[in-house]
């Protein structure tokens, strides 16, 4: 079972190194502008994380695995991203796959180091969101948790999710469903463009549907 | 005393978290991401401020109710902001006392850790504006403190108001002076537009009163 | 050699705020906003990097020299910066030295913690950029990383040569040399504006010259 937790937070940091990287390609940078970016992708989230749980040194500083997936993956995709045809919606899907591993890992962590249900939800989406906030911060781009799409919810959605099946000794279906909640909820964000009601300035009306 | 900076504390909080759901509602949010720029708004400041000084897990990890209160600020102005006749004028006076509270509180819990006054002011001013700073960066709106009016000097004038005050052995007055001062020169700053002398690159111009 | 390196590190800060000072005069800002944009430019790369190793309470919270050196040099520029010809060319020299010197110091201090060669070279690459990073997302600046020239691969490239030449042991020549590489190849950034090749979206391009 660790093992697949430590797996399954492999493949988050995978995926968003991936999506660090076509940030990186398109802003046209060089092979060491790609590895940075898609390291602070990748590490970001569970390195606030960490932080702010005051888990002693980060991870990735005495285990330097995450690290050497990250080169990898920017590396990789430097040489060959220009294959995919559309890198903007690649960059979407593989910045969903993370959104979604990351909100049930933190919230995990976050219950395992004896933080209560709410502050591991909100644990959850940071560590969830963190890591796409610096890379769009750190190129320029407006941040996806401005789009105007399911994109936090998302990732408040699987955070919750995992955390109520988790109160309920779900086992590891606790961690199955709050990933498929998470992946399917900004999915839909992302296939429909459809948004939860968001806030409108004129009375009456508060709630719209698009 | 020690319940009195905590209700202060909880009192930034809330007005921060204010300001953070009125930048929300300009950027026409749902309700999951008014809670999440209310809260990273209401706690960024203190956040960082546990961090820097090493005080362990930061506070609100173990005691969600900051958390509670963010989020309750942020719903209850997801659903009444509209009737404000103008948000961004709100905001300015909840970021500016969320800006007097904090310089005095983050100053404050330094000297009580024993950083020497130099610091004490330093970290209080980061206490002060990172919360607001960080709205600003994940809204993509333009920092408040980049504006040219009274903002990080408010915050520094408070601070040292009460650093001074509370060297001399001032009590509870120090507090409530830094207060008073880091908020009237913010005040001053917003009703007046009045600016410090600023930087300006021709020779014989370094000063000019507006 | 102990006092080698706090002064190297010294020096490091204090360039670093004089780019932050030098932006802070491009932005108008008053003498207290200098203050805090040369502050934050001087430390963040060390205060990221004492908090990522978890080196207990970031130093300058307990030593406020490193503070009182980015005040000065903020004051000093406050009032003789119009003397400068080219502003924007002066900050980028400073960034440069700052790069330079925080690469191999950011690598030092993660080797002498036990970190691994490539965390350590990750590391000196944050300290070296991450204070700039600061300056420029704090003054809604472009970040200098963006720009198509040797930048982030400059710090790269001096905290790998560093890092190579202490595990072979070469005492002081290791920082000297490390130092030289990064500074060295950030000057051919600036001077000639040449970039490695870059990230081309089109077959067949994918390496490009300049």
């Amino acid at each position: 079972m660790e093992s697949f937790i430590h797996w399954l937070d492999l493949c988050g940091v995978g995926v968003f190194a991936a999506s660090g990287a076509l940030t990186a390609s398109r802003k046209q940078m060089d092979l060491v502008g790609f590895c940075l970016i898609a390291t602070v992708t990748g590490i970001g989230g569970g390195t606030l994380r960490d932080l702010l749980l005051d888990r002693g040194a980060v991870s990735w500083v005495n285990d330097p695995s995450t690290i050497v997936l990250c080169f990898a993956v920017a590396a990789a995709l430097f040489f060959t991203a220009h294959h995919i045809e559309s890198r903007f919606r690649a960059l979407l899907w593989a910045d969903a796959v993370g959104l979604a591993v990351f909100c049930v890992g933190g919230a995990e962590i976050s219950l395992s180091a004896g933080a209560p249900a709410l502050v591991a939800v909100l644990m959850g989406v940071m560590t969830a969101t963190f890591g796409g906030i610096l890379r769009d911060v750190l190129c320029a781009e407006v941040p996806l948790i401005l789009r105007r799409e399911i994109y936090a919810t998302a990732a408040a959605a699987g955070a919750i999710t995992y955390v109520a099946l988790e109160t309920a000794e779900a086992g590891w279906i606790a961690q199955v469903v709050g990933f498929g909640v998470g992946f399917g909820a900004r999915a839909i964000g992302i296939v429909t463009g459809f948004s939860l009601p968001t806030y409108r300035s004129r009375p009456g009306r508060v709630y719209h549907p698009s």
